[in-house]
């Protein structure tokens, strides 16, 4: 089945202590994009300038990704520059420029309105919704947000947390949103709303997934260095909702499972800047890792 | 099998943002004391002063342990008080008065010198070290370290982790060790120097175990409130080498499944202030307990 991504499309100047990277290709839709086209069709909304290097069109293309949802207006494209230092959880923000994103509305395509799978990416909340309207036929939606939203567009962020099916946040955002320091009472809160399933990231801890009678925990993978951190999130989003898509349903092995998918394809993601390694993971390389996370999680063989 | 400690026991006076404790019942191989009697026997090694209230000696007593190793020294119980905000990661230390501590020297009884299992609690790794010279028939031999003897002994402690078998940190411990912000690469030099096995605790994120050719993770137990985590390492420890001690054996899957009896006995303890929880777990509750983690952390039943 067929996944529908909103998000942005950017070009990314990233300084980590191993090294830097200027005006690569990034952007939450981007990272989102590459990762799940190792599962299944994805279908980008997004908006670039004129000045897009055809290049990163040309690789998007060679994924696979669809990209007749990808609006190209007159002006610079979305750029963001940032900074991680030793803790590479925390990204700082050098330099953020909106360009043709600033006055973004996603139009999407007919044939899009029928994904079965839909990722709104981080972007305003309003602007999620104007998607969640367009796809009233959608099985399973899903969003990301940030603390940005949070703290300026509340009351249009609750009202899209409460039109998904499942949320992704991480840790801070979690406590951020729901006002306490506790992440399951968090997570009550958020699923109170509507959500089936609340993901939340942790970074080098992994994830864990709350949902009404389910609780799960993902570690990270343990890399020895991470390179660049940028699109870690996105990436997760996309090797989650591409395996779901891909397996086509909704149960509860299945969204461990690609919980599971989501941090392989986010350990990946991390080990090189820009999404030079999401071009080069191989299916065997997937279910190599897969298994590894099987080996260091799983305890006992007894029910 | 049997398990010795060596560690201390004290009086402990605790505030947390959930309440306050003075003078209660603390130490840590009394923690650890009482939650590995929960799978063994256990002979402890330690020092109380004169004014060790006889209510806590036969709580000890009641729960199992053996304290033919108990010194009683005339002066006064180690003391330590200390708080924690509501970030219950991390203890502040208020006051410590080592009293009787401060002139400790572990003596063992002859009995104790067969014990099969020993963990050396978190002293002063000469003591430690002088320790291990009289248990050379040991099978096992675990210990723990904090920041100060990495600050202050750091070649006294070398030596002591050079003779073990695991080593058990918490993360901030491992980068300060190693001198590296990476945790796998200062995994790898703990392990460099001799132990099979290096657990890293992680407080609310739960641990990782590094070996040779193994890794496993373990996260916490979702708790709602945590009380008090003193005590949560030394119960980690307990349930840890008590399910190792009971098992009898050190295959990578009886180390797994020890991993989370620890995970699970020091849950329970950090849900009340002082002993009081690990006094009334019910082998019941540890299986159920068990059982949960088995659920949220379990993917996939294709091997």
């Amino acid at each position: 089945m067929s996944v529908l991504v909103v998000g942005s499309v950017a070009l990314d100047t990233v300084q980590t202590p191993f090294g830097r990277v200027v005006e690569a290709l990034g952007g939450s839709a981007t990272y989102f994009s590459l990762a799940a086209s190792l599962y299944t069709e994805v279908n980008l909304v997004a908006v670039v300038g004129s000045d897009f290097p055809s290049s990163h069109t040309a690789l998007l293309k060679e994924a696979g990704v669809d990209l007749s949802g990808l609006q190209v207006c007159e002006g610079k494209t979305f750029r963001w520059a940032g900074q991680y230092d030793f803790d590479l959880n925390t990204a700082h923000t050098l330099d953020t420029q909106l360009n043709v994103f600033a006055t973004f509305h996603p139009e999407l395509p007919d044939a899009y309105k029928r994904s079965p799978f839909v990722f709104l990416a981080n972007i305003d909340p309003d602007l999620q919704y104007e998607v969640l309207q367009q796809v009233t036929g959608a099985r399973v939606k899903v969003m990301d947000t940030m603390n940005f939203w949070i703290e300026g567009k509340r009351d249009a962020l609750t009202r899209t947390i409460s039109a998904v099916d499942i949320v992704l946040m991480n840790e801070a955002e979690v406590r951020q949103y729901a006002n306490t320091y506790s992440l399951v009472a968090g997570a009550r809160k958020i699923l109170a709303l509507g959500p089936q399933a609340l993901v939340v990231k942790k970074g080098e801890y992994g994830c864990v997934m709350f949902a009404d009678t389910q609780y799960f925990v993902a570690p990270a993978y343990p890399l020895e260095q991470v390179k660049d951190p940028t699109g870690a999130g996105d990436s997760f989003a996309g090797g989650f909702i591409g395996h779901l898509a891909r397996a086509g349903e909704l149960t509860p092995s299945a969204i461990k499972q690609a919980i599971v998918h989501g941090s392989v394809i986010a350990s990946f993601a991390v080990e090189e800047f820009s999404v030079s390694r999401l071009r080069s993971i191989l299916p065997e390389d997937i279910a190599r890792r897969y298994r590894e996370f099987q080996e260091f999680t799983c305890f006992d063989d007894r029910k």
